[in-house]
Formats: structure tokens, C-alpha cells, sequence
């Protein structure tokens, strides 16, 4: 046989579940998009179409949805690791599961009773709008002994309108740009971090309070930095993150540069101070980088973040 | 000649423009995303390609820039307004302009300084996060002499998770659904409601205040209608803006019902007390309507808002 | 009550039919994407929630899958026309139904034996791969009594790399373009046309045929017009439509003009004679049109081609 | 210094390039989508924003437009091997460039004068439609030592109407799935290959020449194999790949199950041999591997293809 089976794995993706639990006349949601992959004893299947060593991918569906009644989801990383340690410790030929979710976020519809601020009022406690920011990210994977948890978020636009500056770069014989002292500095932001959480002998990190730091130490550092480019502004984004959490060891970005163009108003007799930008499309600059505490290994893959 | 032209216009579609207004150390930002559509008289450059009628659709690009510093951007309504009045009150050969916007909202980053809450703090006055929630749109046509004014909003998503039933409905050869009383009803709002405001000479609304309110008493149905059908949910939607806001006469939606399947757990030996959901794509139900102020004449075309 | 109910509808949108049909190991593949939308008698459900007039969308769901079974489906418009039948001809409060539906196409995979030319080779007549060049549309109205279809295409895209010239405009004070005399054109065609078969009494057009016409004249009067504007192709490809079709009277387009600009690499000691261009997202020109046999009333909305 | 900088890379993405050469009236089109990607002594960048070290992006811009005039675009992939080249041998900071690029195809528009088969027809020769297919890729790096060329393709959707089982699975606790012996097997192929060309003094594929074969292999093997799983369906298209392309080393497979669901008809007395599915979109199964020619080291990262 003059070919072989590499790396494989399968599962069914993007499994969207929604657990709603009741406090009274209280509500919370929970809305995740699942998706499982497992490795293992698989060459047979591959070769023969033996499935005699294959979890239907329907079975690992209904997996997530039993899961959710069985184990609740307290957080994205905790359902994660219930799912990742049942396929991996109950069927033998899986020997690695690795377990994607990504997670909308709900906030409470103020209602009018609510506003009034009557005690008794008739708040109403079920009814929800989708917040709509950034889509909050994780990826579990185990191998029976240790854990890799990696959380992120996607897609949080952000924009500074002032203290960014791009000069002082290299000049070759394609260089047309002019060097820009005052410019709007704006990207979508997609951010992986690894917990050096690896064994269950170790005391789990709070995974909901661990994200909202996470996020508010990025958007604080996009917001304090004064940039000289966007390379800078995004090791101050992973600096402090690994520096304000100790749960947290490697960061990784993908930051696409969305230009905003000064637009030229002098053919129309008017001046331009930084007030008048075209937001394009493409192409964009893509800057992307790791940031690790000093000593550790990196893991995240590079082509999970980047295009 | 056997055939003739009918309808027809022309414009720059999805000019992207950024207005920074800085107030000091504050900084404002609108983020809209105009296109334009023109009409008149227009034959020639259908028959025989003769453009001598014709504004190019770069000068309605140049334009729009423009503007967005003679006249800043108050609101996108106002916006559109400008831009409507200077197409037809300009061009000759232009007899009706329709100006389409599309508004992302932003908001401010909250700097640890801004958290500290401490006189002479350096809060960060000049960076800012995507909203994300809702799209704001808004439509203005003038014709010369009378204005319509058309605005609302897209994708805004909302769900109660109780307080929803359906039954008795019709039966026929092809229905299997069982009756429902106690269900999840998730909607993506699309919404059109039409100003009376129509002429100069009339006082203008305050557009920012309205699209507020409007958004507001939308949320606010929602939540607080105890809902036996989305066609009910849908008229008290509407019902409250027209009721509520004296400036608007007509309001459009179309809402798609998301559906949320109870996933049948019984197999697993677990019961399903409305907790755990399938958050279905395709099909869904959908569900569209005009709610008018009595007396008043429908003006939002149905093709609008509808798939 | 100071507001009131204006038009509505309701039904499933988007329902994935795929019907596949055999001739002994030859197989044939129908795939379609059908929306409902039913009106008539709905006044209470949206006033009190009740239910009593509405057959589900549910139900609207299982009668289109129960019809590819009971019909089959010829093309698209046939099923449409069984679908919009059945609606209003068995639901007393159903007055007018709508159905929408969108095409794709596949094609036949060659496979090896086919290539072998030899009596008896085993080709495979049951694969298939999915076209991807543009989306068949088709929408069937009927109110009991007359038919409207109107059919089409979206998403066609088309360019010509010569034979195009944009001058003569006029110009203002915000014009800044220079005059083209050779310039790339470049569209997503999105064209609707109405039929003029409006009764069961007529002859009904062959639909499968019609639509590969009607495609085939745009096309070609897209190739061999020399254009002076998008306005002038937009028309030849309408009035080449009409003129040849002598089932189809009205024709609206929504043409986007996919800007390519020319790259400027002066700035690198290069000429570039109309070799290299950026090809850009936004903004683009929007042109749209109806096209009419002339003495016919338009009927296509407005609203349903543009953006 | 707490923290360090890890792998990192900047360039500019999606630089959207389309060439026409020019043969007489004969015209040809290559229509690109360029992104840039480049590494090297790029820690001061990061740590004091010194842009000492940096070929802006707007420069690595300049260089796609200038090469498609210098080089013109033989194949997406010498192209790439220009750009890489250059950046890592013409900038002593840049150790490593990576080019990714998408392609679209173009067909020619059969004119009317084309069919008439009269010489001295005026057949037109600039006029092209889109294909819309599958997206051509390909991966260019460049150490300044060493090529590696991954190419491929995205969103090929394929299906069998028949041919395809599965049955034989492993049934624990969650199982629910009825074994099926005549199910619809349909997939948006996205596939990565790797060629063994590593360097300047080996011989360069045909690469047009291997794209074509590749994807022949590719939709051959997927409409011969009666398959009794995906992963075998997989495996053989992979290794039909390997064993037909010597260039070819290793070859990547993302494959979606895209389940196709026989509608139950029962409950309206109608009889679904096989006829009617509904076509579903989330979940899906997933299925990923890799296939090697033995004795080869595999290189393609398992995050360039998966979810």
C-alpha cells in the first residue's frame, strides 16, 4: 500500500443547544454552538469502511444534548471538559477528544416595571436580547491524562480615534506610503489564551471571571496604549494579560488592521482635520503574535487564529 | 421601438464613512454606511448611452464625503436629508433622490482610570467598542417638494423563554405539529416605521430621541406580551410605537420565528423539563405585517422588509 | 383602537427540498429552497393571538416536502404553482399565497469510464457536483383567480476586459473623475422577469426552457454590446430579453458596477496598459431598471431587485 | 521582562489583483486574492513600537500590483513564488514570507457569432463569466532556503444519490441512529496537497496542469467508491491523488457531512422510496484527515483545514 493515514479525526460540528434554567420566575440561557472531535483506533474505517470502531457522529450530538440536562452548563470550558472526558473515558478506541464551543451572550430586556422602581413591580425575567459584541470562544482537548484548555474571543471591533502614529519603517522601491503621525487605529480583534490548567489534580480556574478579566485587560490596553504600530499595541494587549492573570500563560492574536482613510476634501475646497475617514474593505493588514510568560512553551497552533 | 424603459436609478451603493467630532479630549464617532439611488430624467443614457444627464456615481461618493464636513452628521436622518435636498435642488435632470443608511453604534471602553473614579483621573476619552447589537437604518426620499422618511432597525435578536403558547390552529391532511403551551420565542427583528413628517415646513423630529424610543417600546412588547401567536406579539410591537410616538403614523416587520426545539431526551432516561433546546436555521417560520395609525394610508412597500 | 392591521403574511421560509429521481441508474437531482407566504382572513390572530384561521407554518413545511413526493417536481415554477394552489384553493381564510423559490444547479461528474468511450463502460450516472455560477429564482402569486410569475437569476457575475467607455457626464463641484475610454466592466447580474401567462386558460410557458433562454440573451447581449454606460448594457440585455421571449413582457435589473480600478505604477517605473487593476468591494455604482414590451403595465416591485 | 514575544507575522491580506493579457482580441483573465505574510527580527516592533525593521504593509501592496505587471500570472502559484522570493531575499529582516492565495475562475461567454460557426464571425473574445465553483488555493513559503508549496481547494460541493451506507457502528447509551443501507453522501470538498518541490534545483510542477488533475482524481474517486463511511470515501480520494500525482506527498481533507434527511411521508399516506430529503444545515458531521505517501514526514498543519 503505497499510501498512509496521517493525523484524522471526526465528530459532528456546530451542534447549537440552548439550556434555559429557572430560578423561580427567574431565568438564565446558556446559548452554545458545539463541536466534537475524536481521534483514536481509526484506520479501519478509513481504509475498509469498518465503522466497528466508530461512535456515530449522531450519538456524539446527542451527547451535547443529554450533557446539558445531565451536567448543566455552569460555563463553555466546564461543558467542554464533562464532554471531552466522557468520549474519551468511555469507549476505548478514542484516545483523544477535542471539543470547540463557541458562546452568544444574552443580556436582560429592561422593562418598564423594571424602570419604575415600585417594589412589587412585575419585572419581567425571561426575556433576553443578544448582546451581539464579540463571539466568546473556548477549545478543550484531553487525551485521557492531560488537559489543554484554549479560550478566546472573536470578532470585538474596537477603534482608537487618536494617539496612533506609523512612521520610521523601511523604504524599498514599492514604498509609496507617507508617514502618518495621527491616525485612527482600528481592528477586529480575535484573541486565543491557554490556562496552564492540565490535570484534574489541579485547583480549576474560575472560567467566567477568567474571560471577563481577560476581556476587559485587552480592551483597557487597546485603550491606554499610545501606539506607534499596531505590532505594539498588541504586545501590550497580551502583556497584560499574562501579567494580571496567573491562570493564563500564552496569548495569541490575530489583529486585521481596518484602514480608515483620511479622505481628500481639498479638491472641494475644504480642509480635512481627522474628521472625515472611508473605513475600507480590503485589503487589510493582518499583524498576528504570541505572547507567552517567559519560560513557558508555546501550544497554540498558529493557523488556528490566522487567515 | 418594442420595448421602453420603466423605473429606474442610479447611485453610489455602501459609501463607508467615519465622522470623528472631537470636543476636546472627547471624541464622537458615527459610522455609516450611505448609499444613494437617483432618478429622472434618464432615458438617453438607457437608449443610447448618452451620459449627458448623468452625474457620475463617483461625484455621489465625493459627495456624501464631502458633506460629512459641511454639514457633520447629527443624525443619520438628518444626514440623509442634506444629501437628498442637494441631488434634486442641484441637478437639473434629477428628479427624486433616495438616500439608504445603515448606522453601527459604538460605545466607550471603560479605562481602569475612568474606574477609579478619582479627580484629575486620565479617563481614556478616545476609544470605543462596536456595539454589535442591532443594525440602524434608515431611508429618505425627497422628490422636490415632499420628504419621506423611513427608519428602523435590523437583526436585533430577542427570545422569551416562557410566557409563549400555540394551539388551535387549523388542521388539515398535512399537519402533524402538536398543540404547544408552553414554548420559546426567539425572533431577529427587522423593523420599518415611517415619520409623518413629510415637508419643510414642518418641525422635524428629534431622530435620535425617536429611534430610541421606538427601539425601547419594541424591546418592551416583547418582553412584557404574554404571546399566543408571534402575529399577536408582532401587533403589540407595533402597536406600542404607533400608540406612544406621535410622530410616527406606520411601522413594518418581519420576524422570523427562530425555532427552539425541545430535544427529546427520553431515550437517555432523562425528562426534558423545557431546559434543554435545538436552536434550529432553516426553515422558519415567518411573519410580517404593517401596523397603520387608523386613518392613515400604507406607504412602507411590502417588498422592503420581507425575504 | 387607534391602530390597525395592515397587509401581512405568514408561512416557512426556506424550506430544503432535494428530490431525486430515477431512471433506472441514471439519476436526476432537484434542489430547491421554497418559501411560503400565505394571506387572506388574519385579522383575530394578530389582534387576539387566536389561532383559528391559521394553518401552521409547520404544516406549510410538510406540504411542500408532501408535494415533491405527490408532484414531483417538473421545475420550479410548475411546484410553485401546485404549492400556491393548494393554499388558496383549501383554506377558506387563505386569500393569496406567495412561493419563493431559489434553484441550484449540479452537473454530472465525468467519471473515468465515461471517458473511455467503450461500449458497456460502467459510467456513473448518480454523482453529481453543485454548478455555483448563479442562483435560479422564481416567485408564484396567486389570489384564486390570476397567476403572476416572475423568475430569475441573482449572483451572475459577468465582465467584460474591453469595449467600454464612461464620458461626457456632467459635472459639478464634487467631480472629480476622470473620463474612461477603455475600461473594464464588471456585474453580479440579479434579473426578475414577469411572464405573461396569467390564467389556467393559457398555454403555460415551457419554464425550463424560458429560463435557459432568457439566461443565455442576457448573457449574450451583456458580451456584445459596446457600452457607453452600465445604463446602455443594462438595456440591450432587457430589451434582447423581451424582444426575443415572447412569454415574458417586464424585466427588472439590479446591476452593481464592480469597480476595477487601473493600479497606478508610475511610482515603479512600470506602464500599465490596461493590464493590472484592484478590484474593488466598496462603495460600487448601483444601476437598476425595469424593461418593458411596450403597452404593459409594471408590475415587478421595485423593492425586490434593489438594495 | 515578565513576558515574551512567540512566533508572529504581518503582512497585507486579501490584496484583490485581477491581470488581463491581452493575445490580439483574444483576452485572458487572472483573478487573484493575495494575502501576505511575513516574518523575521521583528521583536523591537512588538516591544517599543520601533518600526526600524518594517516594510509596511502598504509596500508588500504595492509589490502584488507591481509584480502581476514585472512577472505577469502564469499560475496563482509561480506567482506566489515571485512575491515570496523577494521579500526574503530583498529585506535582510524578513527571514520567512508565507503567500496565501485564493482564485476565482473565469469561462468565456459563448456569443452569438460564436454558435453561427461562420468564418469570419466576430466572436467575442474580452467577455467572461464567472465560474463559481470551487475557489482554487494555494500556500507559498520561503525560508530563503527551502519552498514548500501547499495548493487545493474550498467549497466543491459534491453528492451521490446512492452507493452509500452505514451501518456497523459502535451503539452506546446515546445512540439513537437507524443503520442505513441506501443514504445520499454529499460534502463541500476542501482539500490541501502538498507538492514534494523544495527547491530551485528541482524541476517545478505543471502547476495548472496538477490543480486540474488533482481535482479530477478528486471527483472521480469521490463518484466511484461505493463508500460505506465518509473517512473511506476520504481515503480514497486522498490516495487516488497520491498514487496518480508523483509531485504530490501528502494531501489534507475537511469534509462536512452535509445530511440529507429522508422526509417521513407516512403521516399523509405517501410512500418515500428514496425521493425526497430535506437538507439540512447545522449540525453536520465532520470528517478530517490526512493522506501520505508512505514513507513521507507529514507538514500540512492540521488547523489550515478544520473548524
Amino acid at each position: 500500500m503505497p499510501t498512509i493515514l496521517g493525523q484524522n479525526q471526526y465528530g459532528k460540528a456546530e451542534n447549537r443547544v440552548v439550556k434555559i434554567t429557572r430560578d423561580g420566575d427567574t431565568h438564565h440561557i446558556k446559548d452554545l454552538n458545539v463541536s466534537v472531535a475524536l481521534s483514536g483506533d481509526m484506520d479501519d474505517v478509513h481504509y475498509s469502511g469498518s465503522n466497528a470502531n466508530v461512535l456515530p457522529t449522531d450519538t456524539t450530538k446527542n451527547t451535547v444534548y443529554a450533557f446539558a440536562k445531565e451536567h448543566g452548563i455552569e460555563s463553555a470550558e466546564q461543558f467542554g471538559i464533562h464532554l471531552a472526558r466522557h468520549f474519551v473515558t468511555s469507549q476505548e478506541p478514542i484516545h483523544r477528544a477535542r471539543i470547540r464551543i463557541e458562546e452568544y451572550s444574552w443580556e436582560r430586556i429592561a422593562t418598564s416595571d423594571a424602570n419604575s422602581k415600585f417594589i412589587g413591580s412585575d419585572e419581567v425575567r425571561h426575556s433576553f436580547a443578544r448582546k451581539g459584541q464579540e463571539l466568546r470562544t473556548t477549545q478543550i482537548t484531553f487525551d485521557g491524562e492531560n488537559w489543554e484548555v484554549i479560550s478566546g474571543l472573536k470578532d470585538l471591533t474596537v477603534m482608537n480615534s487618536t494617539n496612533s502614529e506609523f512612521w520610521g519603517y523601511v523604504k524599498d522601491k514599492y514604498t509609496t506610503l507617507k508617514e502618518a503621525y495621527d491616525r485612527i487605529l482600528c481592528t477586529d480583534v480575535s484573541a486565543a489564551w491557554r490556562y496552564n490548567w492540565t490535570s484534574d489534580e489541579e485547583r480549576m480556574p474560575n472560567w467566567e471571571k477568567s474571560y471577563e478579566q481577560a476581556k476587559k485587560h485587552i480592551l483597557q490596553a487597546f485603550a491606554e496604549t499610545y501606539s506607534l504600530s499596531l505590532q505594539q499595541t498588541l504586545y501590550q494587549m497580551g502583556s497584560r494579560v499574562i501579567n494580571s492573570r496567573s491562570e493564563i500563560d500564552e496569548i495569541r492574536f490575530s489583529l486585521p488592521n481596518n484602514h480608515h482613510f483620511l479622505v481628500d476634501l481639498e479638491p472641494f475646497g475644504l480642509k480635512n482635520d481627522n474628521e472625515v475617514y472611508f473605513a475600507a474593505d480590503r485589503p487589510y493588514g493582518l499583524i498576528e503574535a504570541t505572547i507567552l510568560r517567559d519560560g513557558v512553551e508555546p501550544r497554540i497552533p498558529v493557523d488556528m487564529t490566522n487567515l
